[in-house]
């Protein structure tokens, strides 16, 4: 059976900063290496937003955003063996391909085989599989989860087990693996140490569940929305610090705090000014600062460099350091086994339609994470 | 037999910016838990002409500076046991006491138990042991090497081994080790590693040396005085850079000179510009700077957030993260086992009475390392 193009609703972005539109659309059938997905359901992340905002350099329209789903392999191209129809998916922005210079490192898991098409939204080829009315559309992130049905490169596939509900594990697709990773997998935070962690959307939450998991003694959370702080503490935080409580620096509380600076602190927001602060919260001779939060285009982070000389380490962490293909399966285990929820993160849920209301609820701070769900 | 007041000579700073006047100054007994040590040389190092400078925030006059010395326990203060009359010994501007929260921790080497004291240039009881004609005189660093007797506390003595040539081994206590210890000790470059080492003076030059007794595959050095680049060469650097050689910023040139960055740079200067460049000509996905040069007070550094987001880690590094009671012997040990020579650093060795020429040698880029030597 040769794979036929599907018509498959989509919401479009036609253009910076306006809403998204609900379309039907072309899915060309996958090519050589591809993979054709039914998406099941997908979370809505402020990466979207940002990219519709007109910040991002790399955005490209029109396009179909979302990157954060799960789906069910509906076809698959030429010389592909990894997965096959009926497998259970999540897309992948970041690949691993374990053939280039990065995945075998072992050092990252930023993998850049298809790093050039992709951010030029296109497939590995340099052609799109979306079009409407013979436009092209283009692809987003490699993935193009505001879609029924998307087409991917195999190697931007984790297989991960059927027996996990789509509609939660979508979340582990972004932003969920980016906090928990961050804390686990970047920073390595041990047993007992303290953990800062600014900025309670739904990476900052994810990072707290993290620092839960890693046992961490002292889990400082940071944020100007105090309505934040219930599901911070349900999810294991122990301190909680509005800035606009306090005249001085925030970074100089939390020393004073923490009788000296806390062990490892996350920035989750994409602020510059904020990154600084988790910086300099940290301890002398040894704190070590993780920025996650993607900043606007052209901004720079900066401190005295004795921050440094003193012992403080600042590094940074794209999808929680996670290899998607070998080390996200391994993530929908331990929530399978019942070792973090992933419910409380889902304070919506939509259907496809009310995808600019799910942005809506994002941008007044009103939700942690919508989910849409196409059977809706 | 109770220990007296000895008559000293003495480089005295009387003020800031003013050249150094050799004086002869009464040294007092040492107190409890103090040493008094007979130095037999001192290295002359860019630390201590920042310091008369002017421009180091904690710069307290009249002082004696010198912080890279070697000598010979004269007298021993109540209390002391881990050194007696007669040992040879490297003062430590970083002490190791193995009580406070920063040696128990096993992260770091900046011991905090005499910080306070030691950065007003007083010892740990708030006195000082120098004076001429009854006006106080300053320690600097806790080590003052630049008087024939100085007096420092117990915990700010490496006791090495006395085989060593004090007129070499004193360099151990600064400068070779910073950068010796930055490369093995903070960075842990590993065999196969690609390396850019900024500023080919003494630290630089051990920088360079540590690399290559790492095995890195290839050591780049960078400089804009050219003269450097022979001895840096003689040491192992494999690739030799006079960034005034080329129009765009130097990060481009070594990026595309290895095929995308090196696995480790080293900033040995103390220029915020050129640490941005160091980190910025790092590897994505794992790349590692570390700041190892001091900086003026109050410059920052800078670069995009991203720089962190994709990878790259930017750390500092005083002394090398070498433990100086602990740790420092065994780099006597590896220099007496011909691991690495500290001859090809002394350009120039001269008496206590010529240490204004030893910092214009310094400032004209003319000198590695002056050794000054007290019998001379």
């Amino acid at each position: 059976m040769t794979a036929q193009i599907l018509k498959s609703k989509a919401a479009v972005a036609w253009a910076v900063g306006e809403p998204l539109s609900i379309e039907i659309v072309d899915v060309m059938p996958p090519q050589k290496g591809e993979v054709r997905v039914k998406m099941i359901a997908t979370g809505v992340c402020h990466t979207d937003a940002f990219t519709l905002s007109g910040d991002d350099p790399e955005g490209i329209f029109p396009c179909i955003l979302g990157h954060e789903g799960g789906g069910i392999v509906e076809s698959i191209g030429e010389g592909v063996t990894s997965v096959q129809v009926g497998d259970h998916v999540i897309p992948l922005y970041t690949p691993e391909c374990g053939e280039c210079k990065f995945c075998k490192s072992g050092k990252t898991n930023l993998c850049q085989k298809i790093r050039e098409t992709q951010g030029k939204g296109l497939m590995p080829d340099g052609t799109s599989r979306f079009s409407k009315d013979g436009q092209i559309i283009y692809h987003y992130m490699g993935t193009s989860t505001f879609s029924e049905y998307t087409v991917l490169p195999e190697i931007s596939l984790a297989k991960v087990n059927p027996d996990a509900p789509l509609e939660e594990v979508c979340l582990l697709g972004c932003g969920v693996t980016t906090g928990m990773g961050a804390v686990m997998n970047t920073a390595k935070v041990e047993e007992g140490a303290t953990v800062a962690i600014f900025g309670m959307g739904g990476i900052g939450l994810s990072a707290v569940i993290g620092a839960t998991m890693a046992k961490a003694s002292r889990i400082i959370v940071i944020d100007i929305n105090e309505s934040k702080f219930e599901l911070a503490g349900k999810l294991g935080a122990t301190d909680f610090i509005n800035p606009k409580d306090y005249d001085k620096p925030i970074q100089d509380v939390i020393v004073k705090l923490t009788d000296g600076g806390v062990d490892y602190s996350f920035e989750c927001i994409g602020n510059v000014n904020v990154m600084r602060s988790a910086l300099e919260c940290c301890h002398k001779g040894w704190g070590e600062s993780v920025v996650i939060g993607v900043a606007g285009a052209g901004q720079e982070i900066s401190t005295r460099p004795f921050q440094l000389v003193t012992g403080r380490v600042w590094k940074g962490s794209a999808f929680g350091g996670v290899k998607g293909r070998s080390e996200l399966p391994e993530y929908v285990e331990r929530y399978l086994a019942g070792e973090f929820k992933l419910s409380d993160f889902i304070t919506h849920t939509m259907s496809l339609e009310q995808v600019n209301d799910a942005f809506d609820l994002m941008h007044q701070g009103k939700s942690i994470r919508t989910v849409i769900h196409f059977d809706k």
